[in-house]
């Protein structure tokens, strides 16, 4: 990959380098060419492994016919879909949310690129935990930031002494994902009251305050053995940013929001500036259809208890066959590790119709990722793969060793 | 607006002063508290006046049933609707373009976006001639370029020596719009012919070539007396910025793409980069929906003889009372000559319930822009208010000179 920088933008090579093993993963591996395909078991993305809820397919097509001329035509951040918003943010967080606080996205991206354009310029650091989702750092190199990855604890837990042990004069963006993707750890009200805390000192006379993202794309995907806390509830110069793609596993349908907590000292220059900053990253707003659909699709979520039964019986029969796993309290994921090599282990269960996500591609090597999505069916058909690689892989060892 | 500067990013004061006209037009004016509501004549925006074509409807009914379990999961560029736009280029332009030059992007702003995020580097140039669409400058600023408007011709023609005198080592797109907002003007083939050779002049042995960015959004809007011209048969650095937003005047839908001319010698670059910048710059492809139900937009063009008869009787009857008029080619829009000070004039308008953009919001002051998007109803009852407007001009300017 030896390009000449002058042919396109400087900072492409690091993008890539940054994102080009996801993206090989998503356009052109085994899991692409066989996407969709009967018999196939697929753990890699959170997309839906099933036809996606009546709800939703309601909510759009009872939003399809125009009710008036204006029905397809320019959608900013509309009051009504804003007031929803605004209105269960203030039930959940209770804080006084209103709508002028929410910033209607192309999805919860488009939440995230908005929030690195209101407030960061080229430069500036954006610090984060790792394992992760893998779009922070390329999105960060786009558009001029410094990623900062640093470590969790061993149980996924914010490692506040690393995160805050990361922050210098160029910080400008803090990431906290919880429910955590890939770990589907929580972040706990004590760890967000020290890192609340903890952020006051750091900000205390500084000239460019460091922000918290709180990327809440999980938020309602949460079992019965953990609880979500709101991380604006401790943390002043905070937002959300959000996705529906999650709650109603439609991630195709483009819709999330970017809102600012009500408590940040610049919660006015924030809500001032967010109209220009959405057109000028590219009229950065959902589609009409999915604003009009917002109201009902507020009130939906996928089923989670299923998703518990399928995290429970997956864990244990993984757990039973010997491997090492990481029970998620939220989101969709289970890290499991891996019996042998990682890249050896993945092209096994692909050779067999099995599909997971490489854990270096989230940060963390040794591991692969299992999404929850997957159908019972698609468990069922696994396990004995999973014994079979579990088998070979005691067996490489022995092999080895002898 | 004496801000802390350190509050946001740096670059938002200068976004902020380029678009804060546009913005406060569209959000805060009395065209927005009136948007809508029966009785208003409005001639601001390229939005629909009537209600949208059957065709569109449909292509958005006949694919919301979910076909598969995969309907609204994860979209990107999807084969069959880049197939769908290469092979629709190949025929428009004669040029051998293939799926992989096509990036689906969320509407025209995105396209702009991504083509802004894969050649340029901050502190880089882009140039467009003026009157232009008010969105070039914020968005070049928002991702530290510097936005350079030039002149065009009095005709509305490329000012090729203007545009190519400002040229320097720091410039790296060059915007060509035609058919062009606000003047309707249709760049020739001997006009982009010359382009063409003058680019190639200036881009031999230079580091950072000088790309053409070809926004075409009012490519099918073309009137009897005009003809497009594909600027790309004219320029090998170049593609095209696209939406379907005007074409269908559904901008709400939020549909478009970027595709890069065949004959680029960057071409394979150019292509390798597409995916990774458009999940970069927010996930920045069509919604699910959009995507099924291109096939059949791209069949689809509003009736553009319809908006020529209104074209025709507006422009005749503001002339016939004594308006200065530039007569589109092609796109939805007519210029006009204010009568008296473009301020007092759209004022005086608006309190007749007759809504026109201020041609300053799109660097042509001293001039209204008229949008042929309204009904012909609106047409009809603006008429009689004009005629008394420049009646009362008349007796202004009698008034001032007497």
């Amino acid at each position: 990959m030896a390009r000449d920088p002058a042919l396109l933008a400087d900072n492409l090579d690091v993008v890539r380098a940054s994102f080009g093993p996801v993206a090989a993963f998503f356009n052109d591996s085994p899991w692409r060419n066989r996407l969709g395909q009967p018999g196939v078991c697929d753990f890699a993305f959170g997309n839906p492994q099933e036809m996606p809820l009546g709800g939703f397919v309601e909510a759009l097509r009872s939003n399809v016919e125009p009710r008036n001329k204006e029905w397809y035509g320019y959608k900013g951040n509309e009051p009504s879909a804003r007031g929803i918003v605004a209105s269960s943010l203030r039930t959940s967080i209770g804080a006084p949310f209103e709508p002028e606080d929410v910033a209607l996205t192309n999805g919860g991206f488009g939440a995230i690129e908005l929030m690195i354009k209101l407030l960061a310029n080229p430069g500036e650091e954006m610090i984060y935990s790792v394992p992760s989702w893998f779009c922070y750092a390329p999105m960060a190199h786009l558009h001029g930031l410094r990623p900062v990855p640093m470590p969790m604890t061993k149980s996924f837990g914010l490692d506040l002494g690393a995160l805050f042990g990361a922050v210098n004069e160029r910080t400008r963006i803090l990431v906290v994902n919880s429910p955590h993707n890939p770990s589907g750890s929580i972040a706990s009200a004590r760890e967000l009251a020290e890192l609340g805390a903890r952020m006051e000192d750091i900000n205390y006379g500084r000239r460019r305050p460091v922000w918290l993202l709180s990327d809440e794309a999980y938020r309602e995907i949460v079992y019965s053995d953990g609880r979500f806390e709101p991380p604006l509830r401790h943390v002043r110069r905070s937002a959300i940013c959000y996705s529906y793609g999650k709650r109603l596993l439609t991630p195709g349908q483009r819709v999330g929001y970017f809102a600012v907590n009500p408590a940040a000292p610049e919660r006015d220059d924030v809500r001032d500036a967010m109209f220009f900053v959405q057109m000028a990253t590219g009229w950065n707003f959902p589609s009409a259809l999915m604003q009009y659909a917002l109201p009902e699709l507020e009130k939906l979520v996928i089923d989670v208890s299923a998703l518990e039964r399928r995290r429970d019986h997956l864990c244990e029969s993984l757990e039973a066959l010997g491997y090492q796993v990481t029970r998620p309290k939220g989101a969709f994921y289970v890290l499991v590790r891996t019996p042998f090599e990682e890249g050896a282990f993945t092209e096994w269960l692909s050779a067999r119709d099995v599909f997971v996500m490489p854990g270096s591609l989230c940060g963390i090597p040794g591991h692969v990722r299992l999404s929850l999505t997957a159908s019972d069916q698609m468990v069922a058909w696994s396990l004995p793969r999973f014994q079979e690689a579990i088998a070979t892989g005691a067996e490489k060892r022995t092999r080895v060793s002898a």
